[in-house]
């Protein structure tokens, strides 16, 4: 296969979203993508370019005093009958188009076109993203390649609709389990049934009022959701288990310990089991290239609801936020599609806060 | 295979009762014990004998006022390292012993040594009653041949230790629904949870007080359990479905169709299915054989709690009760056994019933 990420297609964002969006990339699938990226970076005589697996890396090298990181994800969901893209009036369709491509795009014409940028940059197109985090690139590149996310500042080519998203909260799951003693439904006096029991774990989902915290202009809104119950033997038994399992958003003021504490003191008495967790990020807005970025974007920045990649540059210390065209809401949906009028607001914020050297 | 209830076998209801748990007759696999017990029935000069699939009848013809049914199944729940029998100083160990082959083993003894007994009687050799109810010998005889049913008085020898149980309570299986509406748990404030709402669901289960009800010197005490609960669609949703299923156990002195506007009433303004419902069986003590049975007794009914066959003749208006040796604790139990003395006992007590003409 020809390349189809030509010279003339590099130039415009617009165009070379579509053929990144055509160049099909579902996760574990990246490597078609990886390879024509990685063609068209060697081809920069100003980027020195490296590869991990299906994750490619290029970066400046011209002694600036600070150094971003753009960073952007190759890989999809899989195809839902929105491949390849079709453009309708001012919005380009397809599988991608919001979650990532377009975002990709502003970073890889910017690596291609921005030869002297005010600051060092270091570019990453990534694997992975969309799955299991033990396959995710920027995963990988942190174990095997930490050499490579050495900067000053991260911004995450995520979508979010043009508004600058800092920080992200962080995620705990835990399962609460009540226990009782099985017995037959018809001498039920006799047993004590765990279902019965898990009402107290739901009250105090009921009663729970979440925090909202405000820092670096960034207001975070917390929650504590019930994500599973179950519980039962058979039709005629009283049970003896009932596990409900919650998942807790915390706001990046709390590091994990603390936000386990926390579960811990919400669910006083209660065995409480942790399965997964992942640290916030706190949005970190006050380096310099942070400050010149919001300064070149013009508008208050938001807090990051859900959890994303961010957290990963926060945890080796990086501050990072999330900014792309992209709708945040049309991920992983059917219709999934991108605005081309934001796709140009974005290259040419981008512009104006690197090419000012 | 020689018959192995020779009449030398038929004369001891304790070597009977070995003697029948030793021909294996897990559910839909009781054609050879319903071959044996038919021969030697019909060998039997006062009786008459008939036969629906492997469920095998036989009735005196004597022109007594009153006629009484004595029931029992055939089948037993699988076999679980506990084939053949073996005995242990007092006690017949073995799949069936106590539920209930040491039931039928009076029964038989009883039809082939007693040719004048004080009432006509019907003997019912039944198939499949450990499985679904379709394949129930006793449901199928009602309806495929209800006069072998025509009868004042029934006992079924289920295992109550000895002890005469009688009617049975209603059950009565039935899902709660709450629902909310989805959203993604790091804005969870965007949906309804509902698990959350569930919590009203488990705090009027914590909140019931059964009712306890007397009728004819019977104690029955209600019950109402949640059996199962499910809900949840992934980790990082608010879920919009949660299910509670609940059992109650009602008193016979309600019928399905009260115990159901009784849930009602616990549940108002909840979203409710029924999804399953037996009704339950007065005890009916007043009938003159019942009286008579429990004079020869000599000990006072207990309420049955679970729901047994009794609740079969009771919807066909014929008092019921249950009344065998084996101990219901122990039925479908890998050690399942059946006391020596406790056969012993229930063939005198049967006999002094029945043989007082």
């Amino acid at each position: 296969m020809a390349n189809p990420l030509t010279s003339d297609v590099l130039v415009d964002p617009v165009v070379l979203t579509r053929a990144l969006v055509d160049i099909e990339s579902v996760s574990l699938d990246e490597k078609v993508i990886a390879d024509c990226v990685e063609e068209v970076l060697r081809q920069a005589p100003h980027l020195s370019v490296d590869r991990h697996q299906n994750t490619v890396m290029a970066r400046t090298g011209l002694g600036r005093e600070q150094r971003v990181v753009l960073a952007g994800h190759l890989d999809t969901v899989p195809l839902n009958d929105n491949f390849p893209s079709t453009v309708v009036d001012d919005l380009i369709y397809g599988c991608g188009t919001a979650d990532m491509k377009s975002g990709v795009a502003l970073a890889l014409h910017l690596a291609a076109t921005l030869p002297d940028p005010r600051y060092d940059l270091t570019f990453l197109f990534y694997e992975a993203e969309e799955i299991e985090s033990r396959f995710n690139g920027l995963n990988l590149v942190a174990k095997h390649r930490p050499e490579w996310l050495a900067a000053d500042f991260a911004v995450l080519l995520e979508p979010t609709y043009g508004v600058v998203e800092a920080g992200c909260q962080g995620t705990m799951r835990a399962v609460v389990r009540t226990r009782g003693r099985r017995a037959h439904t018809a001498r039920a006096w006799r047993g004590v049934n765990a279902i019965h029991a898990a009402g107290a774990v739901l009250r105090r989902l009921e009663d729970y009022r979440a925090r909202t915290v405000t820092i670096d202009g960034c207001t975070y809104r917390e929650g504590l959701s019930a994500v599973r119950i179950s519980g039962g033997v058979a039709g005629n038994v009283v049970p003896d288990v009932c596990s409900v399992e919650v998942n807790l958003r915390f706001a990046p003021d709390r590091t994990p310990e603390q936000a386990l504490a926390h579960l811990h003191e919400v669910f006083d008495g209660l065995d409480l089991e942790v399965t997964d967790s992942a640290p916030g990020a706190l949005p970190g807005l006050d380096a310099a290239p942070a400050r010149d970025f919001l300064a070149a974007v013009g508008a208050e920045p938001a807090a990051k609801l859900g959890w994303t990649d961010v957290s990963r540059f926060a945890a080796l210390g990086i501050p990072a936020l999330n900014y792309g065209p992209g709708d945040p809401q049309l991920a992983h949906a059917p219709d999934e599609h991108v605005e081309i009028g934001k796709i140009r607001d974005g290259a040419a914020t981008l512009h104006r806060w690197l090419a000012a050297y």
